[in-house]
């Protein structure tokens, strides 16, 4: 976040308990060390585990750090509910959660574009003021990402299904490969690979999310081994259509899953086309394309280095693309389908 | 498979139930249909379902396509014991596994680069005559794989372990969002998507490969239920320590998956570029690339609706970046580091 403000020119002060990473941030360009006697900032972020949320506002606007806080947890109930238990100020508090994270952590892992695009909720209470929201909206924008305002409850139910359970049930498919054979390690290709990337993700971090959510995430959890206990006797009893029902299900469930545009994946109607795999093709491609008004809003390109034909895959809105085949079958191309 | 050996020069002979699939691949390169009086070939490939295997040996050694026979399903104990049943010739089979694949199927979907790098099972039993294994080894090391020989029981646990169940692990997370509120979807990040990617696959295809390899996958799919209901169970009563055993447990196994490896990815150097998110701009971009005599392997476009720069990604040979990059920036793109 302070390298995305940093690139604006926006002036960032860092503080952290660990002084080598305020070092380390400070020499990639993040910004300077907080001093003593720093003016309060137009806004703070609070970047720690949920369970310290709340201690930790209160520390600040104790110190009189800022004008508007707000944090980045996963989770918003929680620290919500121990902010106005403390008796912290919640006038100038705008609860956040940016959806963007990585397995790995600290300045060094850092990017400030990883929230490029991505939903940031914000989840304000009648307390708030409407400038200090403002002033975090402004904050995640700036950082590129789009602001999502939702409750704090519902964001906490939203979150355990699309996050939090996700990560419990990756990490419980990694466990089984705790004790797997050598020769089944061999065999992994990138489908374990996906589903168990975030297994890889820090537990000391995940532990204070998972216990501030417990409730929403035991539900979805619960749900996932009800599913799988169920789909294991049916594979026993060799009764497939409520096997195939899972899948049926998961597919579904997956396709409403929004597109990395933010729109929803198969939005955008696909053109394939088979091209020669040499320089200057693609950009005679793009050329009718432009000359047929069609805007190319992503591209796949599936072919092996030395083979003299490739398919590239347009994405373009459903209603320009049978516009975009017919200019490319008449300037020759082949266009399949 | 049929791409790798065309690019060797290899003579490939096409067969499909459906000719507009044959059709296509001949057009991709992948090879000519085979026509009535073809002579045997060295290796005939089966890629059907793992219940079609046998029957479709069969068929194929009484027509006496080939000296040697394998197959690609994932499963191998069934189609083995069949193929037994049936009375088909054991001596010419190998039954094969390459460890590869796409949510998408089908001619345009292929790569011939696929299997680079990625494991291949073979699972000859006492009657496969060594010149049979020897003939597949080769086929399937054209394809640049590594082959790992592994009994039929072995393999099919081992990938309900590292495929089939995870598969059906992914499937019961993104049923959860079926039903999901906008919010929720609103909300996604990278992790679920990675966990559920490959829900998204035919669930007519994998319900083939699960009631194939049903008491394997079911002992899997159990335990990943049990340790969910379980860790359930400790998030509502407070137990964080049995929830942090099932993260470390996750991490432990997550870390022993091998590196990926024959990864296009690193072999090819990254330029980026901001480009306005307008009809044309993609056009004038290749066009340069053209110019410079730059091959582009690989595009990516990260944009969202309504920004006015996207980022365009352009992946080419590590010796042309420079290239690539003085010519873009000459012609005034944007082009960052």
């Amino acid at each position: 976040m302070a390298l995305a403000l940093r690139e604006r020119g926006d002036e960032v002060r860092l503080t952290d308990r660990d002084p080598v990473s305020v070092r380390m941030a400070t020499e990639l360009g993040a910004g300077v060390p907080l001093e003593d006697g720093d003016g309060p900032a137009d806004v703070a972020v609070i970047a720690v585990p949920p369970a310290a949320v709340a201690a930790t506002l209160l520390d600040a606007q104790k110190r009189g750090l800022a004008r508007v806080y707000t944090d980045v947890a996963s989770v918003k109930s929680r620290p919500l509910r121990e902010a106005a238990e403390l008796g912290c100020d919640l006038t100038c508090y705008v609860a956040g959660h940016p959806l963007a994270g990585r397995e790995r952590s600290g300045p060094a892992a850092a990017r400030g574009d990883l929230f490029v695009g991505r939903p940031w909720a914000l989840c304000p209470t009648p307390k708030t003021l409407p400038e200090a929201v403002e002033a975090v909206t402004a904050l995640a924008e700036a950082c590129g990402a789009q602001t999502v305002v939702v409750g704090a409850e519902e964001h906490d139910r939203a979150v355990a299904l699309v996050s939090h359970g996700p990560h419990v049930a990756a990490a419980a498919v990694a466990a089984r490969l705790e004790a797997a054979p050598e020769v089944a390690l061999g065999l992994a290709g990138q489908g374990v690979r996906d589903v168990t990337r975030i297994a890889a993700s820090d537990p000391s971090l995940w532990i204070g999310i998972l216990s501030s959510n417990a409730e929403p995430v035991a539900d979805v959890i619960d749900a996932v081994a009800a599913d799988l206990a169920a789909t294991a006797a049916a594979l026993r009893a060799g009764a497939e259509t409520d096997v195939t029902e899972l899948l049926r299900r998961g597919g579904t469930g997956r396709r409403r899953l929004p597109g990395k545009h933010g729109d929803r994946a198969g939005t955008y109607a696909v053109v394939s086309v088979l091209i020669p795999d040499r320089p200057g093709e693609l950009a005679l491609l793009f050329q009718a394309a432009g000359v047929a008004g069609v805007n190319i809003e992503d591209v796949t390109i599936e072919h092996s280095p030395g083979r003299p034909v490739g398919v590239v895959e347009l994405s373009v809105t459903p209603a320009a693309a049978q516009r975009l085949a017919d200019e490319l079958r008449a300037r020759g191309w082949s266009v399949p389908g």
